[in-house]
């Protein structure tokens, strides 16, 4: 075991190999999305200074942004008491961390028992993915 | 389904009918701690105004601060894009969310690939938990 892998042996993932991952804007403090890590996204995160996350549906590393270009830079990485959830405080390139287009990806309120929308879809997705 | 399971079904719980939750401090924006909720703490959340979560160790229904004292008031409830991470926007009670006596479970920092703490024990446990 190296230096480098000392680090990765703190934290405790689930049966699936993997933990929960909270994006926080370092200057605003919103919280703007939560994804999965495994060890390999935890590593690449740091290894590149951008957020690495693990994508259940396809089952493979996803670098946040490499499609919209909505990439986070990552200023400080924190580590709960249960050592199982991660919190990165970035910087979310283009204001947009949601695929819906919005700032943040927690953009519905409760509100008289019914989820109500608050937070304005800054740029269509189908300009923001134009691959797909 | 009355008006108040209808918000509840928007909810997309895991397999073991569980979901992050997030609690962020409503006034200076530090996230606190994540624990997990089933369909009935969330219920309970909403109708006591007070965070309940489900404990996964003692597989109970868990009202935070039911020990400690360290109750969380929450101010807003919000649910992300996927349905599957809530959001409280919360009053702590006592300004300790972490059962370590610190303000926020998320106490280390990452610096050069050593976890550190960051953060002062602001009560020692011992005290907190005189039941235990």
């Amino acid at each position: 075991m190296n230096q480098s892998d000392a680090y990765l042996d703190a934290l405790k993932f689930d049966d699936h190999g993997l933990l929960p991952a909270i994006a926080q804007d370092a200057v605003t403090k919103d919280v703007l999305m939560v994804a999965w890590m495994n060890r390999n996204a935890v590593a690449e995160t740091l290894r590149t200074g951008e957020a690495h996350y693990f994508s259940r549906s396809r089952q493979t590393l996803w670098r946040k942004g490499e499609q919209s270009g909505h990439v986070q830079h990552v200023k400080e990485i924190r580590l709960d008491c249960d050592g199982d959830v991660l919190l990165l405080l970035i910087d979310q390139v283009g204001g947009i961390a949601c695929h819906t287009g919005r700032s943040s990806c927690f953009f519905r309120v409760l509100r008289d028992q019914t989820w109500q929308d608050d937070l304005d879809v800054i740029k269509d997705p189908s300009e923001i993915y134009k691959d797909d």
